[in-house]
């Protein structure tokens, strides 16, 4: 089992994940071209996968075998492991803690896509509705704070399989990260006693300098301390706290967004390498007044070097308002 | 000039540099390969860059001429500017400040070096001074909170130009990263009444499974919480606050184990990309007893991807166990 282990300064927390031992010469080589010919996340290759956890599937067809649209699979080299108890102890004046939690692999069409957008509204939908299914079903672990979606394009971005897939990691701490913009969104309840990311998205619409595309129930825009050029968010305009509690009846709507805006992207920036976050609250929390629910889209086109880590503090060479108003003039059926 | 901006709900600064327009298709191509013929940091080539703040020069070479060993110019592309007014405003609901602060390169060598350790241990003690020298010099400018000294080496680690070379970036304000160092070591010192990295020191010396050397004035260790495979810190054993004021008789102690452990990185993982970062306590602040000047070395073997943007945790593949044992095998002249 891989430890967690606490910064003790900043208290951050990494997942030490040393099970297979690394030597240094494992880093020398260049890494592969994913471009494989073999391809694990393809229909008929379902046994190259351990057992499914979830799918959508044709009716009567059997688990771990073809007939699905999208497939739930524990990743093969799981950062954090299902089974165990959830110890802590003191290493000297250090916390570590055991590597508790879930790490899935969505794969998001049975077919060889590369990209979410070869997919129609519809399916995007079905990827959607896993990603809020699998929450749903992780908040019932109590050891687990908070689920992580996210996902990898491209092998700058992190993705070492080029098969569209999205990837799930539940923790048994919140992460710092989180805590942080939970406690930043508080903070503003507390002063003005409204959500920030609700007046975000009134000054963005009112704006519309960083917007770029308004669906009604969900807004896209470039956020004002963009850290990334091209860096885009999508939000509910109507205030929810958890994305796995988002109602049935908006989920076309929000699959339409996101494939809109990512088929902008693509298309503006031809096919970056990019992340995306979905932004939830703690999957152990009721629903709150203060908290947004969101999605952070990262096209990695710009390098972080030694200042941005040093500092947080980062350097970005294209303003919101220039990235917002290609990506409204770029067209997306 | 550029604008910095605050991310309301993070309290994280961006510097917005988009002084140079750039469109979508600036990102299309791959980079250049920075191994082109002409260097503008070379000797011969002074009038390349803009004129020189200072330099290691011997006596009577005029400046911006041949004849020196360490030469420090402002940045050619600055993601700050020295001249204007700090001024901040209201935009709605965030906030904006004017991108007042200074930007410089320190070029560390006239040859065409490409590391560090192509240098002497006396040559590269000169690096440092120059270091400390300038964020000296900064510290009188009030208008400046932070300065942060920086190296990149190799393009996925942020560097465009292969002479060897590091940055100086000052801000106008205490970025987010570094003020939370600031406020863990505080609350160590509140309930422990001890400096938190002279702690770390003490463990790491005594433990020994994550020290790489101990020169005895400083300690080089891969950190408990290692983010990244092969992170390796250096800390100066005596306390002290501001990497500025570290006296004079240490500097080639400094130079050499910082010379060594780069070499034993270079060596062990040929040549890697890697970020260093001088994390010094800010410009503005008398000596403090809580905070601990230190470098932290962050070889860029592995991709940050959607879970670390999205969470701030970080999966090392490597424990710093197995990297400081790879390391303390590795020969260093």
């Amino acid at each position: 089992m891989s430890d967690l282990r606490k910064d003790p300064v900043l208290g951050r927390w990494v997942i030490v994940a040393s099970e297979r031992a690394r030597r240094p010469s494992d880093f020398h080589c260049e890494e592969e071209d994913p471009r494989t010919t073999f391809c694990p996340f393809c229909e008929g290759n379902e046994d190259k996968t351990p057992p499914e956890i979830t799918a959508v599937r044709a009716p009567g067809t059997p688990r771990d075998g073809p007939g699905w649209n999208v497939r739930v699979v524990p990743n093969k080299f799981p950062a954090l492991a299902v089974e165990g108890e959830l110890e802590t102890r003191g290493v000297g004046m250090y916390d570590t803690m055991s590597g508790v939690g879930a790490h899935e692999v969505i794969i998001e069409g049975s077919d060889h896509i590369v990209s979410l957008t070869e997919l129609d509204d519809g399916a995007v939908a079905e990827v959607l509705e896993i990603y809020q299914s699998r929450l749903l079903d992780l908040r019932q672990d109590r050891r687990l704070s908070c689920g992580m979606i996210f996902k990898n394009v491209g092998r700058t971005a992190g993705a070492s399989l080029q098969h569209s897939h999205s990837q799930l990691i539940a923790t048994p701490v919140v992460p710092k990260r989180v805590q942080e913009e939970m406690d930043g969104a508080a903070r503003w309840m507390k002063h003005r006693g409204r959500c920030i990311y609700c007046d975000m998205v009134s000054q963005e619409r009112a704006d519309r300098s960083r917007l770029v595309l308004d669906a009604e129930d969900f807004v896209a825009f470039c956020p004002y301390a963009s850290r990334f050029p091209f860096e885009t968010w999508i939000l509910p305009t109507r205030h929810a706290s958890h994305f796995e509690s988002q109602p049935d009846e908006s989920r076309l709507v929000l699959a339409r967004t996101l494939r809109r805006v990512l088929t902008k992207l693509e298309s503006a920036l031809e096919n970056p390498p990019y992340n995306y976050v979905i932004h939830s609250s703690p999957l152990s929390s009721e629903p709150l007044d203060h908290y947004h629910w969101h999605i952070e889209i990262i096209p990695r086109l710009t390098k972080v070097a030694g200042f941005e880590w040093g500092t947080g503090f980062y350097i970005n060479p294209v303003s919101p308002e220039q990235a917002a108003e290609y990506l409204r003039e770029t067209d997306a059926p």
